[in-house]
Order: structure tokens, then C-alpha cells, then sequence
């Protein structure tokens, strides 16, 4: 039997689309993690229905955990259902999936989209991060002797976007002027930059990755990766990640990608 | 005599530190635009009394505007003043230099902070290119002969930061961890990026300026550079600008800075 993906791991937003197909792939893989933590805002509501199904399905494996990650009272009763879970072990893995876009050009945009998308975005993840970390350094303190980093040990992916790229931003601006979404996942990428600095210490890896252009509500049906093949490619660079990877931004065939 | 910078100019957050003297740096030179737009956010208050006296001693060319960027309606009413003072010519620059910083770690950074410094750092200036983005597009329009782009022409300078820049982070991030600043000052970039390419076609430049570590009050006493020396430094840079440099990120002393 392969070795496992990690422990435990925490997935936003996984009532649907990536976040959904992460769970469904990571609880069907043979290397599956014990525990699976699936944070969705609304676990009894009509669009949970089929994360509820997969859940009850493998109850041994996902927990579903009710997760705002707009709310700093959500998050921190989440924080402390996932502990009590974890019976003393720590959190391996956090993949920051919950995220929203509001397709706004300029005259489309103003301060609530701006700061809806950017909340939900970019400070989500930044207080998920918060509020885990005690459980993320736990874990990497459970492997003392290794003091290499990966996702098996401890590590934050936040899931973010090609069109989070400065470098590239004039060659896709017309195909997609989306100033919130844009600018949050640019704000993004700095949080990753600064949680990836400032968790080194603990063994903690953070990471951005861009899980391609997606068949999901969010990406349309024009898009040409199916949610299956996003996830099970990002599944191989989440599980292939070194120090190395810490604060870049990866694609979903683990490429790096320019900021 | 030196032909002028442009013939006319908006300063934010121009009551105090780099604002005001750029505001004084503009109006000493042999070279003074015409009309200088002096924003801040309390006219009236002790804090803008050092500005007022300037604007008294050259009442022809600088015109204080309350100007609070946090706010959509004084935004618009500022737009019509400027719009009325230009009596049918257009804007040639905006120079964006209102800003806050809440330094914050980690632990000090909850989502007020975060939305605060983001507010007031981004979408300020996404709302003001939003609302005198019909002036820049007249200033330049009044030189249908000339394609090529420059301060003299149209342009928005959005102050940045070295703080904002991913490549760096690694570098810099234990001397301040800020989260809330460099947060908004990478989505800030992104805004840049954004404006530049939404704002070509109508021939207004768009760049990021990074005015190095300044003795002000943000900078504190001992950062290097004087306000002075900084004010210069970034009027060499900005009247220097052309279409090459929309979307990038420059230093006071013009060099090219990684995203």
C-alpha cells in the first residue's frame, strides 16, 4: 500500500467543484488520509447535499465541519471541532480552496466588490492560517527528526490563480478584466509569501497554486480541464512538494509559475 | 525656461510627508504645472495647515480639495470641482500617495486591519482612476498628434512600495512583517497592472513607484532618505516616464523593481 498522502488534512469550500472533487479524490485514493476535514458554509444546505452523501459514505474518513471562512467566529469554533477530532495529533495539511469571483471590469467594480472578494480571498486563508497554526506546528513538531518540509509533515496550499500574475497580466487583461478577482489573488500571493517567511521556522510549507482553467461553476463549460484532471494532477504536485516549493506559485502540473 | 511637468496634476493624501512636498517640490519648479489639485482628507484640520499656507502663498496654481479616498461621494465631488477648476481641459496626472499602514504580524492582523489598509491603499485608487478617468482620457485626447505616452500627456502614479514585491518578501519580511501593508501594497501592483492595460488604448500610462525608505511618518526617523531627497528623485523618474514603463514597478531613482 502506497504511503499515506498525509494524516489529516482541511479542505475549504468543499461542498463543490475543487473543493468537492479534492475530498471525493483524496478519500478514494489508496494512500488516503485518516482524517479529512471538509469545511463548507452551509454543511445542511441543498448545495452540501452531495458532500453529505460522500461524507456519510466514508464516515470514518470526513468529518464535515460547518467553516465561514468569513467569519472569525466560524473559523475559530471549526478550529477547535478539528482539534478535539484530532484527539492530540496535529493538522498536516490545509488546502484554502473557499474563494469567489466577481467578474467586474473597472465601471463594474467598487469598494464592495473589492472588499467582498478580497475578504473572502485573502483574509479567509489569512485567518485560517491564524487560527490552525498551533495545529499545523503541532504536526510539524511530530516528526522532530525530519526537519525537511512537506505536505505529509505540514504545509498551507492556497489555491489562487494564473490571473493573480503580474508578469503576465497584459496578455490575458482583455480576456478577463476582472479587477476583483485579479487584485485578490495578487494580495493572495503576497500572504503566501509572508506565511511562507514567517512559518519556515516552524516546518511549515505555504505554497499558491493555480489549478488550471476549470470546468466548475466559477471557470465555465468552455474550460479545458475537467475538475477531475485539476485535481488529480494538483493532487501529484501537492504530495511532490520540498522546501524548495515554499512561497512560489505552482500550476497544476507543478510548474512555477512567474509572480 | 523649462517646458512645464504637465499643466495639471492631483496629489492625494497631500497635507503631510511625500504628499506635501511633492506639492511643494511641483510648485517651486521653474517647471510648475499650471494647476495643482492638492487632496487630503480634512482641509479644514490642524493637520493640513502646513498645506494651506502653501496653497495660500501660490493661490493661482494650487487648489486644496477635500479629498477623503475611503469615501465614493468625496471622490465624486472632488472629480466635479477638478473637472469645473480645468474649465474644459482635461487632467494630465494623478499621483495616488494617500495611504495607511497598520504594521501588523500575524497576530495582529484580523480582518478590520486587513479591509482598512486595503481599502484606503486600493481601492481608493481603483475609485479615483474610476471617477477622473473621463479627465485623463480628455488631457489626452488634447494631443490626438501624439501617441506616445508621458506624465505631460496622462498618466496615473500609483505609490507603491519595495514591501509589495513577491520576489523580495524572503528578503525583508522578518525586518517587517507586516501583513495588512504588504498585502495591499501587492494588490495595489495588481491594480497598476490592471489600469495600464484598461487604460492604453486610451493613451494614459499607469506605473507603480516605489519612493524608497523616507523620513516620514510612516517611514520613521531612521530610514535613509530625507522626504526631500525621495520628492526629487521620483520628479526625475515620473516626468521621464514613457510607454515602456506603463505596468511596471519603478524605484524613486527609476530603476526597474521585480514584481
Amino acid at each position: 500500500m502506497a504511503s499515506r498522502v498525509c494524516d489529516s488534512v482541511l479542505v475549504t469550500g468543499s461542498n463543490r467543484g475543487i473543493g468537492l472533487e479534492l475530498v471525493r479524490q483524496l478519500v478514494d485514493s489508496p494512500s488516503s488520509p485518516l482524517q479529512i476535514f471538509a469545511g463548507c458554509r452551509d454543511p445542511n444546505g441543498p448545495r452540501a447535499q452531495e458532500l453529505q452523501e460522500l461524507a456519510q459514505k466514508h464516515h470514518d474518513v470526513i468529518t464535515v465541519v460547518q467553516l465561514d471562512t468569513d467569519s472569525v467566529a466560524s473559523i475559530a469554533d471549526a478550529s477547535k471541532l478539528v482539534e478535539a477530532k484530532l484527539n492530540g495529533s496535529g493538522l498536516n495539511l490545509i488546502i484554502n480552496n473557499a474563494g469567489v469571483n466577481i467578474p467586474g471590469s473597472l465601471a463594474e467594480s467598487g469598494t464592495q466588490e473589492m472588499v467582498d472578494v478580497f475578504t473572502t480571498n485573502v483574509v479567509g486563508p489569512m485567518l485560517i492560517a491564524k487560527n490552525f497554526r498551533p495545529l499545523l506546528c503541532k504536526a510539524a513538531a511530530q516528526v522532530p527528526h525530519q526537519t525537511s518540509m512537506s505536505c505529509r509533515r505540514s504545509a498551507v496550499v492556497n489555491i489562487s490563480s494564473i490571473l493573480s500574475s503580474l508578469t503576465t497580466c497584459a496578455d490575458n487583461f482583455n480576456l478577463c478584466p476582472m479587477y476583483p478577482y485579479r487584485v485578490s489573488k495578487a494580495a493572495l500571493n503576497m500572504l503566501t509569501c509572508c506565511l511562507a517567511e514567517d512559518f519556515k521556522k516552524e516546518g511549515i510549507l505555504v505554497i499558491s497554486l493555480h489549478p488550471g482553467w476549470v470546468q466548475t461553476g466559477m471557470g465555465g463549460p468552455q474550460a479545458p480541464l475537467t475538475t477531475a484532471e485539476s485535481v488529480s494532477c494538483m493532487m501529484k504536485v501537492i504530495t511532490s512538494l520540498t522546501e524548495k516549493d515554499s512561497g512560489t506559485l505552482l500550476d497544476w502540473e507543478g510548474k512555477s509559475l512567474p509572480w
